[in-house]
């Protein structure tokens, strides 16, 4: 019963049998390997264009990786007050960028509103040399309350943002999680939208460590500089197909589709199963793998008891995480404990 | 017969054995799982001392995080002129240090003479507002010919360097190759001199990505400050039992040892073979895993029509490199190639 | 009727008296110079304690120097939304702190509510590493709406912020227009409360570009990583005498007092005329030498009308500063106009 | 007999006048003033071409700006082993470059050697990914040795730096004591031989606190972020007009090259008399206003105890300085005291 994070979760089996796989004699090193080159032609495959990726190994990393070439390190970048990028990466965007601004917008449910957007894009100004001028905005698909955007709010944030010049990152650490939700294409969910750069994030969902920084774009003539920024940051990892076999495996036979299927799953039965009991209500929409619920102190202490692991969060909820190997027993057996 | 690069080689089959034996339910993240906690035990045992440890996959990211605890941005760090933070890091020291001085020393074989360290120490003050102050020196063990510093060579650089009050940083991606070159301890190449930080490297050396940088003594305070800026530089993986487990396995049973004796002895024999035909000489002397000659360009062409591979050195030397699964009929085809 | 900002205002006489009787002979370079040595002298008796002193010669540099020694690169400062060092300083504590990031808290009248404060301390943990500790709380005396903290409301803020380990800055470009509106003593502001640094600006009150930089208490330990952020970043002037002099003028005689209180009340007598009439409502409390005020369209447009410069605020107000230069006549002519 | 530096001279008194004169009722801020922009029209009709200038108030600030917008953080930026930018600036370069590498090159009087420039720029590549390539050539004019570059040597070094991608930078502390030696125009010194961006320091030939860091050609496209730099450095003055007033008097009239001309004739008596002497000799050919000698330890005991005061400098030679005020009378002094 341990739903602390995603990240706690093992690899999938397949995942190891890639890297054995890839452990046959020698091949080139910092990238130039044949596995690198094709998970690149998979990407550009599954997303139906021309395309620039970046292999890593966390997504912090990625993230701050791909808002290094986005923003100058005199501007700012425009994200919800509880991204993960603001919150929980220790700095690594205005390390990565050299100092750029995070500017937090509240919002329910980790969404940043429109008007809101719009609010700060008219109180900050582009050419005002006294202002650091917004120039980025991120979003996180799924976002921090584990809710998607729908396509018709990526609209209504990416339309303005790019009216006013900006370009858009997503952080995409549970990215397959919200694509199977909204059932759409990668294409529809990101580049055709007016996505710039993708931080699509495999280390969650059943690889090891693995993360793609993706450019669409006008966006890929900036990969050269994605790479000099990736090496500087000592990311460029010597045995590049280590990190290339990960995603390799997991975009085959869209095995990262399946294991996103399944952790949503595993998190809409815990989220129906809890939310049914007397004392126990959501404190966000569930979207994908992650459940944050308020509950009763002694519905608390009864999962605790039964040793089911989850994080209490700041805002007093409780958080779950599915990953892609929680089973339906460690689900049912969850929703026993906190029946009583 | 490649002898481009140890980082073109495979993993031994025991790390990737240990990879599939870590793959085994959930784990605490990002370092609090016990086989983290098992890597640092091996290792104090291996050193002789307590010690902090902190993991991370690649030997630039080593390098450039241990020196981020030991230089302000505004401070200097001393290191030969052709050392790997110095020329292939792409300025990942000066970024991680936000923007301290790496100020070169040349020297034959890549070494530091102790003359023009303390050239250098007596030239550069400590305490003038105007001039960034040397706090440390860095030293590779092998180095970038090749070569290892012996014990009193060691001595007679980290001495002033401590008397000058800096701290002593050693970039040992080819520690272990070094390590038994000399036939010391762990303890008496490092800290028992006066290192105070040393990046261990096992990437070049059989494992997938896997590198630990080491505190000893008072520089053990600095390990809270170390965490948050490696959580900060992104290499602070949510996964990060993958990485222990290389470790793991690497240092089990003298692997470690093991593997950098059989790349040593590849090297050695190399080195003897090529530099007994008539046209070739070497260019350093092969200390551990690194062959650097010059050799007549009809011998270099029958090599490179044989296929085997090694890079041209900006000095106009060519450098082949051994690892732990160089074998020795590799290394009897291109002494055969090379002799026509 | 130039009402733009107080620096569109010349330098006092006095000042410029000061800077010619400095320049005779020769004098040591960097801060050495005596005048120098005066000012620092005059700051500890003015604030009743041991201190030290640095001088630059913009409130940006200032505050951002001030910042550096206070906050790590990966670190929190918390500071008000509207502050000067968050939206008028093209990021400069950024860029001097190494990029540390700026948390903004939103407040009426440009004032952080002590709630907020302590919501957002309890929100973001000090020690945990994912997430940048916050270290400083900064404060503007004068806000950025012309508003001066009441003694209480320093102790509100000043106190939980202490209790969680921050230091305290004060952002004092209009400091002296707020001493003179408490009626207290400048140790009652600053140290006495637990001000850790103050950034002292004499630039908007009569000097030509002279800011001090003042630590007090165990702040004062830090002041040889002062100097050296200082020359770092260019702003220790070789002929620092010069900058020094225009201090030491300002503060002899209580010259800066009484031209502060000169400001202030050609702002009340501003804020009184304009908001006696129909169609003008003050938008923000007139505490020092700022009025805020709505105000309808045609009485703007007779202001512009007659030639009164003044700023639209991004609220949707109207900005008029009074300097020590501004005579009531100027004021009374506003009037006038805004009347009809 | 003050011959310590240039920098403690005090301004002349028409510059002062001219702050006096610019002391006259609201003037815009932020360099929108009047004063500022016949400074621009006096330096382009002076340099024969249009371009863009920059004010700030020290020689460590404007050599920092020029480099952030001449070299990323990911860069190298070539210069003489004792530049001013290497070894005096506390690191402001890497600071304001966000980490850029200053690569040193040894060579007599200060000067680089045209083979030594080359077979840097063959041993560090401009498109090798781990590498931090070569992107800027900084010269200084006189240099730290007090030697002028003669135009051939320029075009020696300007030539290959150019020819190898690099952009030019010359730092002119003592840039109108060098002009006036080699006797050409402002032009020929600078932008027809390659130079794109001049640091054309004042402050140490007559001025308070005054610096122009001009544009050349191409790089003036690169204005708009050199002001943001300088905001975001906080080295955009509020009340600029009083930086530009000094430059405003000093170009008057030609008074920098009166300045220059009378500062170098005092040194070249100078180094004329003490050379003429036993025991005294050149350390530098004196090309401009400041004197190196070897001399010895009796002769440099006459001069202390007859209170004239010089430096030591690191490689053993003593320095004198003179200024535009040094009076024949001192020089007559000191040579009569080293005589004894």
């Amino acid at each position: 019963m341990n739903f602390l994070s995603d990240t706690t979760a093992p690899a999938h089996p397949l995942v190891l049998k890639a890297l054995a796989d890839a452990n046959d004699g020698f091949a080139p090193s910092y990238g130039a390997d044949p596995i690198t080159a094709r998970v690149r032609s998979r990407l550009a495959d599954l997303f139906e264009t021309d395309l620039e990726v970046l292999l890593t190994t966390s997504g912090t990393a990625a993230n701050a990786l791909a808002l290094s070439i986005l923003s100058g390190p005199d501007e700012t970048i425009i994200c919800h007050d509880e991204a993960h990028i603001h919150r929980d990466e220790r700095g690594a965007p205005e390390f990565f960028t050299g100092g750029a601004k995070l500017l937090p917008i509240k919002g329910a449910n980790a969404k940043i509103a429109p008007a809101d957007l719009k609010a700060v894009l008219a109180e900050w100004p582009q050419d005002f040399v006294h202002t650091p001028p917004p120039r980025v905005l991120s979003l996180s698909q799924l976002n921090e309350s584990g809710c998607a955007y729908a396509l018709a709010e990526l609209d209504a944030l990416i339309g303005p943002a790019k009216a006013a010049g900006l370009a858009v990152h997503m952080d995409g650490a549970r990215f397959s999680n919200a694509l199977v939700r909204l059932g759409c294409s990668p294409a529809d969910m990101t580049w055709r939208r007016g996505v710039d750069v993708l931080c699509l994030g495999a280390t969650k969902n059943g690889a090891m460590a693995a993360e793609a920084v993706i450019l669409f774009g006008a966006a890929k003539a900036r990969f050269a500089r994605l790479q000099a920024r990736q090496k500087r940051a000592g990311h460029m990892l010597p045995k590049m197909r280590y990190v290339a076999a990960q995603l390799d495996a997991w975009l085959a036979g869209d095995m990262w589709l399946t294991l996103a299927r399944d952790a949503n799953a595993a998190a809409a039965a815990l989220a129906q199963g809890l939310s049914a009991l007397d004392g126990v209500e959501l404190a966000q929409p569930c979207d994908g793998n992650e459940v944050f619920v308020r509950m009763d102190a002694d519905i608390a202490g009864r999962l605790q008891d039964a040793g089911a692991g989850f994080y209490a969060w700041p805002d007093g909820s409780a958080r779950f995480v599915a990953s892609w190997c929680t089973g339906i027993d460690d689900v049912e057996a969850a929703i026993a404990a906190a029946r009583g």
